[in-house]
């Protein structure tokens, strides 16, 4: 069995070729040609931490994956990150294990943002006036990584609670080559930016649905879990074009579950990513739409991005 | 993080130490404090292969446990084992990787044959007559095994289709002691036994109600999976006491299921291992009860184990 840490992992991923993984990925999930048992939880409340287990076997694939990724919120008073995670790599055709890569849950959040850049390419309209993030974490950072490869707009507006984040992700995306506004009012970045993504792990709405101008695109990556929510009800229900990355999760749990259940969307308004990466049909039919992708992670994106890093090795 | 190959487990695990583990996980299992996400299952219909992921956490353990089993029943004709299989052992503390336990599937058998020991111990009768082996595999000889050192009986008579397989059997039985009989006919075996531990992949009935003798105790091993059978629904029914591992599992897909779903005996009559094990009852009131434990094996038994193996490492 090969084992792979972070490091070795991170040099070998073609970050273009995963993404079109990652399509092919939704696109067999959506046609129902994916294995994918319930994600199985733990929550370890006295030590303010969670575990969840995610497992997919591609159709025709010669490996299936199994990931195990935990988020403890006091690991960083101990000097430890919140996330850490591995993928273990089977094989299909024998049930031998293949590889373990040690990815500590990065891989996890580099097939997260390259999601949000599908999504974008799909659904962002034709100029993108200025780039809005909601959050300044890892994945906030990521996305804005994935978004400067696909859209030439320079200009992001950053929305987060904390000066000192702010400030980090500032010094992060000029870096970048990104001019730079911070905020801590989500009504001006909502109202500045059209192409928006939302990745904090926010349990109430943080954008209201007047901010929104004609013509935004929101990735929706926070609501991942039950109780998580980054947008209003209303502004969902506002929505000219509702993507979902899987049906199933996202009306138990995703951003839209909410406006669902309040009823005020139905389900036959949600299309999966992989329905419209099939269909090869525009993401949006003119420029005044607002468009939404609401990614909640499939386990088949795991399991792409992990058979993507094996490609590159001998085995 | 470490990592232990198949023959550093086997030198590391203390048998008679995992018994005791596995009895407390049993009883904390019963009591409602552990923590047991639904089994995700994988089929792979090509390869004639099969997985299933099983996870626990034990409340107040510093670790948890998620295993990967696979079976894939054509790897003979390769050369390879049918069963393979690994454990990750995460903290519970910090949700970092602790050790990746590369038993191929060892630890899933020692777990297995450690409860029918465990069954054994509380339900055999006094005096073991003939121990009756229902199968011819490795959990077959992994159960006899652990009789050895539970019971003085040196007396075994096995039940198999093959005579390559019934003659193997033979010689290992008889490197551990035994005088041995082998049989094509399961009623031999049911009416000179009375502890008789099945441990076939079977889909249909293999004893009997009217061969089984009175005082007679039954261990019921192969029935782990949805379709598997090994007893006659009718000798369910007319067992004095039915002890299942699972009350959850039992009931959907265990031995007892097919009487419960025939309406031959109600839920009421089935007692969970852990329940007996922490009452400290006697498991049988007289030498003429017939008795059952039926085990469709449950994560607890891993969660245990592992730590069991992990106990003797400095960490």
């Amino acid at each position: 069995m090969k084992i792979l840490n972070k490091k070795q992992i991170i040099s070998r991923l073609d970050i273009d070729l995963a993404a079109q993984r990652l399509e092919e990925g939704f696109i067999a999930f959506s046609r129902g040609n994916v294995q994918v048992p319930p994600t199985q939880a733990f929550t370890f409340p006295l030590a303010n931490g969670d575990c969840c287990i995610k497992s997919a076997h591609v159709e025709g694939s010669d490996t299936f994956t199994v990931k195990i990724s935990t988020g403890f919120y006091d690991n960083p008073s101990k000097g430890l990150p919140s996330n850490d995670g591995m993928m273990m790599v089977v094989s299909a055709i024998t049930g031998q294990p293949i590889a373990l890569l040690q990815d500590e849950g990065w891989l996890t959040c580099i097939r997260t943002a390259l999601a949000g850049r599908i999504a974008a390419r799909l659904l962002a309209p034709a100029k993108v006036e200025a780039i809005g993030i909601l959050g300044t974490g890892t994945q906030a950072r990521m996305q804005l990584e994935q978004l400067a490869s696909f859209s030439p707009c320079r200009k992001v507006v950053v929305w987060g609670r904390g000066d000192n984040q702010l400030a980090a992700y500032r010094t992060f995306a000029s870096d970048l080559g990104y001019e730079v506004e911070v905020t801590r009012n989500p009504e001006m970045l909502a109202r500045s930016a059209n192409l928006i993504v939302c990745a904090t792990p926010s349990r109430q709405p943080l954008i209201r649905s007047e901010w929104v101008q004609p013509g935004t695109h929101i990735t929706a990556v926070g609501a991942d879990a039950p109780g998580k929510q980054e947008l209003d009800p209303a502004l969902v229900a506002r929505v000219d074009r509702i993507i979902v990355d899987a049906l199933t999760q996202c009306s138990q749990y995703g951003e839209v579950s909410h406006a669902l259940k309040a009823g005020l969307i139905g389900e036959q308004q949600l299309t999966e990513l992989g329905a419209l990466l099939e269909n090869c049909v525009p993401g949006r039919d003119n420029d005044d739409q607002v468009t939404l992708v609401d990614l909640t992670g499939v386990a088949v994106q795991d399991a792409q991005i992990a058979s993507c890093v094996l490609g590159s090795l001998e085995l």
